[in-house]
């Protein structure tokens, strides 16, 4: 049983990580922080928590959450969390975040994309990146992790297998996502007030996301060469799950039967993935609310080219359940403690 | 460890039966039963269900669902679930039915509203009525359940207080429904067609709805009189939820602060009921997925009604989860088992 | 040809009257005003109009809106719309104020309802209520009309033909109204928010919404009696419409079959009014976009009760096309122009 | 005045030209088939137009559309077209197919990507391609027009000014489309059943959906060689639009001002499609209802891909309104009549 706290816990991150954990079986919720709603009873944010989580969040205080806590999660707007983490770390708590603040490994890299100014560049690739599929190793010595952004999820898992057997050709990735709303946060803003984006689909950030150092590094890391990718967003009527479609180049003539077989055996030991077989595709809504990736794969002879789709909830294994199933990889439990609920369909 | 087997397992309650029981640690699923999808894999109807449910629909057999499994869920649809439940029942496994085919004590009044003739008239009145916040005592000691309608469940939960208590005045209660769409269930039809129901808000079978006399006969058996309702279900676009508003006269000058205390000390000891508290409304989203029944009520001082309102998932608390519910105490396992899933807010 | 000004035009409301109002034979648009949007394109705000509309938004300015406007729509908020619309009243241009502010005859009745001083009682009871179909005479005299809300354009359309004709039992009305999230307007809120709204059903303001009080006016003008009601609005996850369930006590013994006969006598030269066949109920997907009212009217005979449904689009029938319509009234012209789109669907 | 007959009018296609021309000025819709719905009101089953069109469907009757319209629509499934057109061709009216019989120039390429034997090859090539942008002379002069289908509007107008001016590398072309649900049409299946397909997103049919040779056909009659592209169709939560995204290499280094400028210059004359100025994305919420196309170009410049982005709604656009804006060519009426609403927004 350890004592853990969520610094920043009153968005839909910090939610989701209450809600998985409020049921773990090792794990004490001890202190859950918020500057807007301290004093304010979680469940009054979150009626979901309604007599389940009597915590009230609380004013942040770094004796209170460096003393008493085991496990940190830290899941404050990226920019923010920067300030945070360096002095949370070390002294015998572990600790991940779930902003893009330690994803990356230059700091010019992440002040091009983030377009801020990063204040603890020493702490920049000290991170264990927290994609447990393809880093496990890393992720159980580690006591400070990166969580993945919900993008590079999605498009890393789909993207692994080949880039590890060297199959794609040399040339530009396209990886064109459909995201719901909910990855764009609680805070209100227009493109996700409900008149505007129910009943519309549109595409934003072309080229310019900011999740797309993050892949490239991790898929340059992946097959030893730098990687370029172009990454297109776009914004769906729903409120979680993200669908990646990935079209790609293959250097050898495949089958989608081979296609599906490389990919099946890439993840036979990762329970959290399923390949689906041939001729099925993902679909978000077969993995709202759980930890689960589906991933499909297609061969389309006549141009010669892979197109890899893949389906997460955005905030689970996009966010908090990845962070949940780092935790448990990094404290030495089963790795899907707390992660068992199964995509809510229909 | 029960062997339970699930006769009539590819509708929406069937597979809601399986998430929910599949990861149930009393329960080994061992018979799923599907005429039509016979021989398929329930993951491929249900995806959700990949790489965790290897199982296949079985065809139907009388002597394999009797000589072998300790518990029985029966989820066909009304009017054939009463073919079957007769040869089912007795020889040591228990049984729930969760059609509407053995909620209501009368024959002549099954007829009336289900348009149907009943061809298992014997059993009527023998199944006690699974709710189990106002029948726990008649179900512990059961074994064979009626498992309540959707629309029942809901409403009864949020009138149960006032008639348990005397305070209603003897009038027609007004209940105004609304409900997600896949409470119409698997089955194709028109206005479950996604281009007809979304953006859409419709009432249907006002005054006519089949769930009517089991609101009537329960609410009726609560309070020692004759009660009768004026019933009106809409459909609202969304997959997953009712929310039930009523309006009712009260007999005695109460402020909304009495009312909502009323409500907690009557459902103070019911884990599965909150009653939320003054000025706060249950929201279909707080309840998505989980065993919970939110309630809120209200004193309206200019008209001297009440208005209730209550929230469920009606394919868990309004269905499979409601129904593990009562296996759990048909079979002395801990009320919850298997139902700690908490609503998916957002 | 007249010259039509919109104070007040950034906003959802001021946005359909644009819409309406730009293909308009008898109308040039001449003036739209925002000091939130000063200088900006209307199309920039509302791609809908890229190409179509080529006019900014400006600052308001009296003398420019007084002296080089034939008509002026004022589509601010309540409690805002008082400070312009007494200075805009008068010398020439005639007026539709599309706020709450002037459809109270009572200074005391507004206060209490919309928590907001009345700086300017003077004016009320001046303008007409703006509903055509039941007070057309007086709309078509008047250079000042008050543009009915959304929710009582969808209620007293459904109760005036009972009121009328005296078949109403003397208690309280139940309307329990189902809306799209549109009529929040354009203003960001947290329940408007998309992940916080979408697949979700709430009820808010029971009992005290302030729409109230505008009901129980006009209906009480119909009758000559004092008519007090307990409205109930209920929030559910689409874009625009409006759902208006009421339950009422019938004087007479009818059926259903009489009532929809009555109904349709009473609206039969009403172009905007269709009264559905008997068994048939308005689905608010049937008037998206347009200016119509469906209405569907059940007699329950095991309670007495009437059951009268209403579907409109809340920003039109419900605001900016009822107000054109008005205008059309105003000024002569046919009174459908610019009202001639039929609802979208699927 | 034309009389106007529709063959195939009770699908979604059907309905909607029903709705445009209604109204329209020129028009006087005289006959609409159904075999199924045949003496049924056209407003029974679109209460959209519940007192506004009173005509029943009736059976199809080759005498009577042919003696006695002067202008035909057939909105048939594909591969019954085919059974229809030949013998309605000629004699006076003219005619504009719906279905994508009559669209691709070669039997064996629709044999093969549609999987039926067409049996009225001698029609292939016959007639016009109507898609007014791109192909207006051919069908000013036509009496016989193949109506485009909606993918290939979306996609074609995206990439003619790119084509037309040689500026595409050669190579494959991604086409990355996210449909409504009404694409489907009315006819009832699992993946459009609203609890299946609301809050999901899904790819189907990537590399093997039938809009793939009607793309290519026309892209490479636009440019004057061979044009292969890769078509991955996704499902998206909402009832209708398209998006399309294409991503394609670029000839010259280009700035995205150049790209959008070359966009504008190519279809400064074309009323419906709408070029959005640089940093803006189409939306289809935009378009909602209406006969418009929107248009973005972004040159992503770490790549060298063009991503163009376009919107459309899939039942006027890219099916009934359209039709129409062909047959106002055909006839010589104003290219927009019947055509001049705007999109709903919000």
């Amino acid at each position: 049983m350890i004592k853990v706290g969520i610094v920043g816990a009153s968005g839909y991150t910090g939610a989701e990580l209450v809600r998985l954990l409020v049921g773990h079986p090792q794990v004490k919720l001890a202190y859950l922080t918020s500057t807007k709603y301290q004093g304010q009873k979680v469940a009054a944010l979150y009626p979901n928590l309604e007599g389940i989580c009597e915590l009230k969040y609380q004013p942040y205080n770094l004796k209170q959450a460096k003393g008493q806590l085991d496990f940190i999660f830290v899941a404050l707007p990226h920019g923010t969390s920067m300030k945070f983490v360096p002095e949370l770390l070390g002294e015998g708590s572990k600790l991940i975040d779930l902003s893009g603040d330690f994803r990356l490994g230059k700091k010019e890299v992440y002040e091009k994309w983030y377009s801020v100014t990063h204040t603890a560049p020493a702490l920049l690739g000290m991170a264990a990146y927290g994609l447990p599929e393809i880093n496990s190793e890393k992720i159980v010595g580690s006591s400070f992790v990166a969580n993945p952004g919900c993008y590079p999820t999605a498009s890393i898992l789909a993207l692994a297998p080949l880039l590890s057997r060297g199959l794609l050709k040399k040339q530009s990735l396209f990886i064109d996502a459909k995201s719901g709303v909910s990855g764009a946060g609680r805070t209100l803003s227009l493109p996700t007030h409900f008149p505007e984006c129910n009943e519309n689909a549109v595409a934003y950030k072309v080229g310019s996301h900011q999740h797309t150092p993050e892949i490239e590094e991790q898929l340059s890391c992946l097959c030893g060469n730098k990687v370029t990718v172009l990454f297109a967003p776009h914004l769906v009527p729903m409120t979680r799950g993200i669908l990646v479609t990935i079209y790609c180049g293959l250097k050898e003539s495949l089958a989608t039967s081979d296609l599906v077989k490389l990919y099946r055996d890439y993840y036979q030991n990762k329970f959290f993935v399923k390949v689906l077989e041939e001729g099925c595709q993902p679909e978000t809504k077969s993995v709202l609310g759980s930890n689960y990736c589906h991933l499909g794969a297609v061969v389309d002879k006549r141009t010669g080219q892979g197109v890899i789709t893949s389906a997460i909830d955005n905030l689970v294994k996009g966010g908090a359940g990845q962070a949940v199933q780092n935790m448990n990889l990094m404290c030495g439990f089963p790795e899907d403690e707390g992660l068992k609920g199964i995509g809510l369909r229909p």
